[in-house]
């Protein structure tokens, strides 16, 4: 059993804060500035140009990456680091709408993350041979999978709701039908068991700044199915993921599998920062996560209900089909959040209407549910959010 | 005038060093470590997600690149931080070829370096409309540039022999003829005087861990003229390049100006960590840098002329036609760069045998330039690199 204790006082968390906003910026490791600044210090600093090989950073890609993928059941050597969730989600994309030449659309649904959508859309009009973005409501993805559809591009987790699709049963349908799949992992990783390979997935992306703790900005992940690897082309052929980038040849060849996924020269210092909070990740296993999960969420649905009547549930009452937050709605949401992080309870706002509360049981726990829902109860039962302070809305994330 | 001993105390240079290959990456501004801490530790640490608001991580992509757009003669709030260079090279490209649907070629030259090749030759592939990239040598490009040409890919200072376009004259050539500039200043941003407002260049892009200091595998700059920017569609249209990020629009309106260029979450600790690099620059001006660069180059070549009768020249004699690094070249050069690297003077190799040198007047002297070239001396003719452990071939950036 994992010693969640332990991997509580391996992070800091500001005094009388309760901090339920993890999947959307994990707080700070303990051990995250001493290895950042060592790297600064003892591998630019002293080994200087000799650091990519001294220092291991060329390798740094792919050996976080196995770090990654053993949470996300992927198989060791398929998972590599890099740019931003946007920019993998485009190479997945490019790549898969590659493999199927003769359809043209992509299925994604409403709950996708927007720049997910976004991303799509700028590929279609660059590429400009009539692809369409085919957005349905969640729950008629499975329904809109048909021989048409090139590519799903689905967010496993909601990232409003927490609602979860079902990976396994959406990935053998799409494949049923000839079609491949992307999934978003932005709130899996690090927040429930995910098993690409058991689902058979044959692209997966995801960010690393939620629920891995790597840090504001932190690199994105890429994984491609090993029957892919070896064939997917990457839209974004850059020199790192040159077969021989220091062979300066002057035409592109793929390196093989995965690392034609990498572009250009990857960011070591950010890259530091997750290492870091990557060493978290080996006292625990996502099984006993989610069983914890799961109980910090139905407690705190529990203890809300029980005192909060005008929270409406946003989220799936059913655990199995939720990820790891918790949403409820409000009209007055956006300032009804603004009064509970005010008084040290801190979860964020999604437009219309969502108050959404993250649960990590790598530093969240029982006690801190029961003293969040206490404050809950209080800034909602007396009304101590309608206060002109609270309803200015200024930029979150 | 600058003080250079004063900015030279500002670089940790390890012990006995001359490091010659701040054009490969610059070496650590002893403020940097401190800076990145604090941002680790006061803002991540205590701000968690509201950091992207109360310390300005939000603004910090514009907020750095003003402050390199003062480098490059960039018109104020012209420049964004974010990515990689190849990344910026493909958006700077999509978006030109779109401004020229008539015309089918990319010209570029055979000194470009290959990851801007690589990233034309997957756009090309990606779009599937008959582009063409078509490299020239280096000194046939202003011939080049016909009615036929889209756009020119066009790296300023040849990474290899330093040898420097004519970004003005270029230009106006390209311009007559109809044709965009995207111009790629990894060796130049920090080496040399750059005038893209006054040369009217199109776009730009350049790297920021090279002649900048900001660390290993730093962010990417990305230009887009004023008449343009409000214009140019992102290729890759992220959600932080969206008029309204935090609307969570379902589709992509384009921020204004250089904001759509923007795609992901900003790499924060990367961008602190160029920042605290960027307060050097505070401390002179590219007028100064390009005066005790040619000075420094001239020294050196004169110097190495004078003692090495078997390195041949590989940069152009005339200063005014080379940027800030001087490459000899020599059959061993490998060898060669080794045992130099053995004696402390660091310099870098580009095959087939180029040994390249770097000259950076924020942290290398007169002094640094006779001691280098004694070491040099001593080495060639004394050909102690003859040696089998100088010959094994790392990985080398």
């Amino acid at each position: 059993m994992t010693d969640f204790a332990a991997t509580k006082a391996m992070f800091h968390i500001p005094d009388g804060m309760i901090y339920l906003d993890g999947n959307s910026l994990g707080p700070l490791p303990r051990g995250t500035a001493d290895r950042v600044g060592r790297v600064i210090a003892d591998e630019w600093g002293e080994m200087l140009i000799t650091g990519w090989n001294k220092a291991g950073w060329m390798e740094q890609p792919t050996r976080v990456g196995d770090r990654i993928a053993r949470l996300i059941g992927a198989e060791p050597g398929h998972v590599v680091m890099g740019d931003t969730l946007s920019i993998k989600v485009y190479q997945a994309l490019a790549s898969a709408l590659e493999m199927r030449p003769d359809r043209r659309v992509i299925l994604s649904d409403s709950g996708n993350f927007p720049s997910d959508l976004y991303m799509a859309e700028g590929l279609i009009a660059s590429l400009g041979r009539g692809h369409e973005l085919r957005v349905v409501a969640p729950e008629d993805v499975a329904a809109n999978i048909t021989d048409a559809v090139a590519v799903t591009l689905i967010t496993e987790v909601d990232y409003r709701t927490g609602r979860k699709h079902d990976m396994a049963d959406l990935t053998a349908r799409a494949h049923a039908a000839g079609v491949l799949t992307v999934w978003d992992l932005a709130h899996s990783a690090g927040a429930l068991p995910v098993d690409l390979a058991g689902a058979g997935a044959d692209f997966a992306v995801g960010c690393t700044y939620k629920y891995l703790n790597g840090g504001p900005g932190a690199p994105a992940f890429i994984y491609v199915a090993p029957r892919h690897a070896d064939a997917a082309r990457p839209a974004l052929s850059g020199w790192l993921g040159h077969a021989a980038p220091f062979a300066f040849d002057s035409a592109y060849r793929p390196g093989a599998g995965i690392e034609r996924m990498r572009v250009g020269t990857p960011p070591v210092l950010a890259l530091a920062a997750l290492e870091a909070a990557m060493d978290i990740w080996d006292r625990t296993t996502m099984q006993d996560i989610r069983s914890a999960s799961i109980a910090l969420t139905e407690r705190f649905i529990k203890g809300i209900e029980a005192t909060c009547p005008m929270l409406t549930l946003a989220s799936p009452r059913d655990a199995d089909q939720r990820g790891s937050q918790v949403s409820f709605r409000f009209d007055d949401g956006y300032a009804a959040m603004q009064a509970l992080i005010a008084r040290g309870v801190v979860g964020d706002f999604r437009a219309p209407d969502i108050m959404r509360f993250g649960f990590t049981p790598l530093f969240i726990d029982a006690g801190d549910v029961d003293r969040a829902i206490a404050v809950i109860a209080d800034v909602m039962t007396n009304s101590l959010w309608d206060r002109p302070e609270y309803k200015t809305r200024a930029r979150v994330t």
